[in-house]
């Protein structure tokens, strides 16, 4: 069969997979878009806002590194001021600070990584949001580490963009991902460098972007990739993403309190934490104890600098060993985690 | 095996699909970038090439839907004119205007598609690359649905950026894609919208852009299907790209006469044809052959107006029913679908 012949045959399940990311985050079908992967997504979104010279974008200390270097070039090439906004005491955005922003300052965009990629952090993403509702102002959350793991409903949060992969916590293949955009706001936004789907050309010389959030998307894409993160969503629906929320919730603080108890610091900040667990000890180098974890066959990660660089120098934090525990994460797999981690480290 | 473990265990193989690339297209391995399709290796080109308001960006007028939206957006947010060279009489970009368009003005970019969508044209690349290397002025071509099934070769055609996908002709999975970028011009250009593998954040309020072709990828990507398109890039070169081209060229140009013996007008131009066979008749509509041959399990294509829009105004053009033959279609696959469309058009 070629590749158009099967595209057409799952017509029907390609459009499915529109209203199972709708369902999930409470959104309407044609507000999502898919895409590429998680940067390419939050790319389509954050380069349609317009923004002119002088004008601010608010964002928070805790960005993951793709977004810190186009908020850069952004700076370099649109003349907007980013506006870092630090964290509050706890942890997690600083929402007054914010609320300060959007007074003082003409605002083109409110950015915010939802979980960051350096500790456990859970973003008041809805606290920043009533805010931003209140200004008028566009607001991007960087959901990539939270939609499938947590609760993640795009009215509660009051965005009116919000990316997504779907290779994290949804556990479907690389190469996915998609872009909630509020049917209220797309019709505003350009898309930066679309093709022939994201915009009509009404004329040879004449095009107009395509209705709703379709005018995020490109015409080529993975039909495969894109009908196996349906699966995910369906899946993770399935089990119910209240479940999952507090299964995952309850293993991450296990592990952290057995961290704790084997002497290891715990890195991750806020109120509300998730299943991302960042550890580390002054005594083994983090890129070591995953290797020591990889020889028990226990998945870890390390977290680069770059991928949080400006919550690195903040903290003036060491390369960080990073447990990431799901619903399907034993007590059994935590201990074994733990006791490699306490003879080794 | 996590999706991170799975990409480090097939870390030599992921290296070894930027050779096989370079090897296939006559470049060397840090010249090119992975893609997601090649719509976005294309735009990641065009969209890094400097323009300035009154520049001039040379294209013909057929040029693939997707780059012609590409330039009325180019046109509107930087000001450049749009200047759609004609085709000669035979068919074919005419290469005399394209000498007089650089002569005359101050060009930013000549853009070619190869091979367009609409009719089996191979358009005279190596003639416009010498024009635009004696000009000194950047050259980008499509050639999605060159590669693979004819020989490219960057140095012959001369070309500065080069784009392609895995899928067409190649036969590789859907959503990959590759972009050549000539080391000479790679470290001139700034990567539109990169991330922070593209670029490297040297500071916290500083980046430079990766050396070579890389500035040009992000750091998510298919990992399944970069390794897919190295698998097909490699059975292509195994079976050779000069027998692959000649096996083509004879099977389409042995269709072209059978459908010409059986009354049906072919809409192919040009000097030189390729493995793509456009035709029509008056009696039938190409949506009802496709579907004919469909039930006869010959898999065509129908072109729709908004893939070669500027192409199907010129030449007034119907929609058209594109036949394309690789080198594993026999005279056998030939006849039978003749016979059906003789029988039913």
């Amino acid at each position: 069969m070629g590749g158009y012949e099967a595209a057409d045959a799952a017509a029907d399940r390609r459009d499915a997979v529109y209203d199972s990311i709708g369902a999930l985050i409470g959104a309407r079908p044609h507000e999502i878009a898919r895409s590429e992967h998680a940067t390419a997504a939050w790319n389509a979104a954050f380069w349609s806002v317009p923004m002119a010279p002088g004008q601010h974008v608010v964002v928070h200390d805790h960005e993951y590194g793709a977004n810190i270097v186009a908020f850069l070039v952004a700076a370099e090439r649109r003349g907007v001021v980013i506006d870092r906004v630090p964290s509050a005491p706890g942890g997690g955005v600083d929402v007054d600070a914010i609320a300060d922003r959007l007074d003082r300052f003409d605002v083109a965009l409110v950015s915010l990584t939802h979980v960051p990629t350096n500790g456990g952090l859970v973003n008041p993403a809805a606290e920043v949001g009533a805010l931003t509702r209140a200004a008028g102002v566009p607001y991007l959350v960087d959901a990539c580490q939270s939609v499938g793991q947590l609760r993640v409903d795009v009215d509660e949060i009051g965005c009116d963009l919000l990316s997504a992969t779907g290779r994290k916590f949804l556990r479907g293949p690389r190469g996915t991902g998609f872009l909630y955009a509020r049917e209220s706001i797309a019709e505003r936004l350009q898309p930066s460098q679309p093709d022939h789907h994201g915009v009509d050309l009404v004329a040879g010389d004449r095009f107009e972007p395509r209705a709703g959030a379709r005018r995020f998307e490109y015409w080529e894409h993975s039909v495969a990739g894109w009908l196996g993160l349906g699966a995910a969503v369906d899946h993770a629906r399935s089990w119910g993403i209240d479940r999952i929320e507090a299964t995952i919730t309850e293993r991450a603080d296990q592990l952290r309190s057995m961290l704790a108890d084997i002497g290891f610091t715990i890195h991750d900040e806020g109120e509300r934490r998730c299943g991302i667990v960042t550890t580390s000890t002054d005594r083994v180098p983090s890129t070591d104890l995953q290797h020591l974890l990889a020889e028990h066959h226990v998945n870890s990660a390390v977290t680069p600098p770059d991928s949080s660089r400006w919550d690195v120098e903040r903290r003036h934090l060491p390369v960080l060993l990073r447990l990431s525990v799901h619903y399907t994460t034993t007590v059994a797999e935590l201990e074994t985690a733990v006791e490699v981690l306490a003879r080794g480290g």
